[in-house]
């Protein structure tokens, strides 16, 4: 097995370089970036439907949608409106890297972007480990999975500087405690932001849409350089 | 990345080699042995707990309960009682293989095993690889993910011989169709069979305890060496 873990390190460390440039790039520009992960069907690509509903009419959106295969995601997020938006298919690998993303970033426009949002595949474990340049990463969780999932996947809820809890319109169809998911995510997270929506009622997605809003207004001032 | 294909596939070999073990072992002792499949959150402890619930008296059945960390789910399972269970934390790996299931089994007395079910680590990718000495796969999803997930994770789809469709009783709050998830199966694995039921209102599970009834009072028939 010492033979597997050089091999894991040497990828990972070609990894960080790769997401150091893409950083550089992003950060130059002044573009937020944000690595959304969460288990299938949490609702990633939905959340990222509201929030162009809301936003793209204000800002230039950049969306890098990730899945093991078809172009699903991308494609309702082209259909959603008012975005760039660049597919990746894994074909098989189980997270996004560094150099697909650098590669899907190739054939974007990055001066006319506000915000790029990274929809990784959906995957609770392996996207925790790999570093694609973003500023955070945000776990998206729904009411309809298990309460005990920081404690079950501590990796994913540590390196993430947001949790998002989706589909609080099924809160109370099953033993799933709002309460319990954040004592346990912050049991993991201290300083875990937490917000908690439904996309599908619409239900605190304001809250989401000023946060983002002020994360995009915030990287445009001089003075954050 | 020549070097990383050549040892992932030095892994998987040494897996088949101590999955065949494993096979061999519970084929001479007629013990039909499930993986059991997911995303994280689609209810693959639910099922067990029912399952239990309604095969303990009759049967003598074997879990082991995989987790990325914590116990939870063999704490759960042992809570419901009539089981052996072994647990195993795979300290951050993305899945189950064979030398971990290998370990577990080496704790349980096969000798008084009518069935022996893993619940693998909450992931629809990774676990799709590892061959853990299973008769076959079973996949469950819920009604509460997207309805394209076999579309889009079809390498799990394709290797298992069963989908269980959970929570039903959440079916008409979402877009998700039944029907729709059925035929997007079947497009990628024509011979997948298929049962629908809800953990929670106990509707369906019936044809799940009828099937796996079957499945062990077959293995024991002499017929079937």
């Amino acid at each position: 097995m010492t033979e597997q873990i050089a091999v894991e390190k040497k990828i990972l460390s070609e990894n960080d370089r790769l997401a150091a440039e893409i950083r550089d790039a992003l950060q130059q520009r002044r573009i937020p970036a944000l690595n959304l992960v969460s288990s299938p069907g949490s609702g990633k690509t939905s959340l990222l439907e509201v929030t162009l509903k809301a936003l793209a009419r204000r800002f230039s959106i950049g969306l890098i949608a990730g899945d093991v295969q078809t172009e699903n995601d991308a494609q309702r997020l082209r259909a959603a409106g008012g975005a760039q938006v660049q597919a990746i298919v894994t074909n098989g690998a189980c997270h996004l890297d560094a150099r697909m993303v650098g590669r899907a970033l190739a054939g974007m426009n990055l001066e006319r972007m506000d915000l790029l949002v990274i929809e990784n595949v959906g995957n609770l474990v392996c996207p925790s480990s790999y570093d694609l340049g973003e500023d955070m990463k945000i776990v998206l969780i729904s009411a309809t999975e298990g309460d005990d999932k920081p404690l079950k996947y501590p990796a994913m809820f540590r390196r993430a500087a947001m949790m998002i809890v989706n589909k609080t319109d099924l809160l109370g169809f099953s033993d799933f405690s709002l309460e319990r998911v954040q004592n346990n995510a912050r049991s993991i997270n201290p300083d875990l932001q937490i917000l908690s929506l439904s996309c599908r009622t619409g239900s605190g997605v304001d809250a989401w849409i000023a946060w983002l809003t002020d994360l995009i207004l915030q990287a445009r001032r001089p003075s954050a350089e």
